[in-house]
């Protein structure tokens, strides 16, 4: 028997999780998964995941492999985990991709969604799933500093304090790509950021989020959002925006 | 010192109570809203809401009155309480109204919404607020449903049964006035039901909408449809909705 390489497309609330990765505290969306696949595929299975989500944060569509030498269909795998699963996760598709398919190194590009509410009363209905920020947001100049970190740039200004080392990966430094951006209204007060990427350092989008805010409420104007940018440096960003807003939405792969 | 009779609009998520009426088992947002408005004014408050509604249902706009001899102003009112209940509770409004006004019996009207997801897996961020009916939905008988009950019908064959004696008031039986009906999509697989009637029996929405999605199954036609509300028999009718895609979205009064 040899190996099959089997790659899930998970949905996940966030609200009820330690994050995506594994921890010895805390129950994680990987060790939930683990636990469940190694039960139906009778053998202990290491999940790979596209990337780490904080706790809290939301994906529509997280990306994982894993080995195994189970001959299991990609369709009865699928429905015996969601049967399994709590209704918080869903495995939205199972399919048998080539061994050197890796859900993070094959990545190509990722995009995350960034909801707020922008009225005086969050709904109840939201407030696990949207950030609440009740101003009168100056839209123009929040989608100046979207358009102004489009492209290659060293977003080290925008890496969580601390992570300087893990999240430096390929020789790339603080560079990422942005590959576009957008901000689109979807509700009464109810608004929506999305990044895409070739890549996004630690907090990042979060970070991105608070100090774009902080432009909304003419707190700083462009030219400084551009200056913090181009400083490379943590301390001069804004606020780290909260993990419940966000939404890994999808990972790009070549195929 | 005179009574006042104060106004709130409330919105709440229903997921973590026990309904809108105070139970001895279990929390309730009356019970809550209580307790907290009994605190701010420092006298035992009893609080007259709109109408109940079930454990799990949602409301966006629920209206409730009470007296008290408090001078606090009405946005000292609402700041203080939004302070001090949970998220799962806001205050979206409080106005001082005529001693005359009850927020039962002066309302002319409400609206509900009800929220189904069609596609195959639940988002599961959806899963407290959105049924899911993975079926492909034949939407045009369900429109007919939906057009055939609009006036004054006797709904008895949409009532909870064993409610028969609570629901009565008024001398009208079982009949109510649909004022107008509608159904849309929200979003990709995501739709609404939208309910506006002068009353509305114990479990009829959700009477109504678990037989009508159950027309747009093909398990039931339009005629049959139209033979139960005809039948005024509750054993006749299909299966009731489950409460958490049930939203109370507004209520009518003469102002």
């Amino acid at each position: 028997m040899t190996d099959r390489n089997l790659r899930l497309t998970i949905a996940y609330d966030g609200t009820d999780f330690c994050g995506w990765q594994k921890q010895k505290n805390g129950i994680s969306v990987q060790g939930v998964l683990e636990e469940k696949l190694s039960i139906i595929t009778d053998n202990p299975v290491t999940l790979h995941g596209a990337g780490r989500t904080d706790a809290g944060v939301h994906a529509l569509a997280m990306t994982a492999h894993f080995h195994t030498r189970s001959t299991i269909d990609s369709a009865a795998l699928q429905n015996g985990l969601n049967s399994m699963l709590p209704q918080s996760i869903r495995i939205a598709g199972v399919s048998e991709v080539p061994l050197a398919f890796h859900a993070r190194f094959s990545a190509k590009a990722k995009t995350y969604l960034y909801r707020i509410y922008t009225g005086p009363i969050l709904p109840p209905t939201e407030r696990l799933y949207t950030v609440h920020v009740p101003f009168n947001l100056d839209l123009e100049p929040m989608k100046s500093c979207l358009t102004l970190i489009c492209g290659p740039h060293d977003f080290s200004s925008f890496e969580a304090s601390g992570s300087r080392d893990r999240a430096r990966t390929g020789g790339r430094g603080g560079v990422r790509t942005i590959l576009t951006t957008g901000f689109k209204q979807l509700n009464t007060d109810m608004y929506q950021f999305e990044f895409t990427g070739d890549g996004f350092l630690r907090h990042m989008v979060r970070n991105l989020v608070g100090t774009i805010l902080e432009v909304g409420m003419k707190r700083r104007s462009v030219d400084e959002f551009k200056r913090i940018l181009a400083a490379k440096d943590r301390s001069k960003a804004g606020s780290t925006a909260p993990a419940h807003g966000l939404y890994l939405k999808e990972i790009f792969y070549h195929d």
